[in-house]
């Protein structure tokens, strides 16, 4: 398990409860896949949320966001944190 | 104070030792900012890093990445999380 950001644009003027809900459809999605949603974040402004998951692969991670309806723009792994 | 990512490029091959150095250099260059850095993440395969921070602003957070000698290439506030 590795960690992974991934990134969505053009989520302009999303509201914390659209934000609330796109979260718990990740939440709904990941168990099959292996997948955990740590953490989101959102810039309503500019329209770039970034989520931080645990997860088996990268695509692991897509698989759930489409699933949720919502696929990411790119999705990163990041192995080292501080 | 809001949360802010911000994000460096060409960081590639970044190191575990690298990261806690540099992420050790902001949180000694912060405080005069009133700016927190509470985390930071790496991609050494695409060099892309992202920094977590509790500031009072964008720029407060580039000034303290500059002190530090890493400016960011994009800092957005993300006042929304879940």
């Amino acid at each position: 398990m590795t960690h992974y950001m991934d990134v969505h644009h053009g989520m302009k003027n999303i509201t914390a409860e659209q934000l609330k809900a796109a979260h718990n459809a990740d939440l709904a999605a990941e168990r099959d896949e292996g997948v955990h949603f740590e953490h989101v974040w959102a810039d309503p402004g500019s329209g770039i949320v970034y989520c931080l998951s645990d997860a088996p692969s990268a695509d692991a991670v897509q698989r759930v966001h489409q699933k949720a309806g919502h696929p990411a723009d790119e999705v990163h792994p990041v192995p080292l944190s501080a």
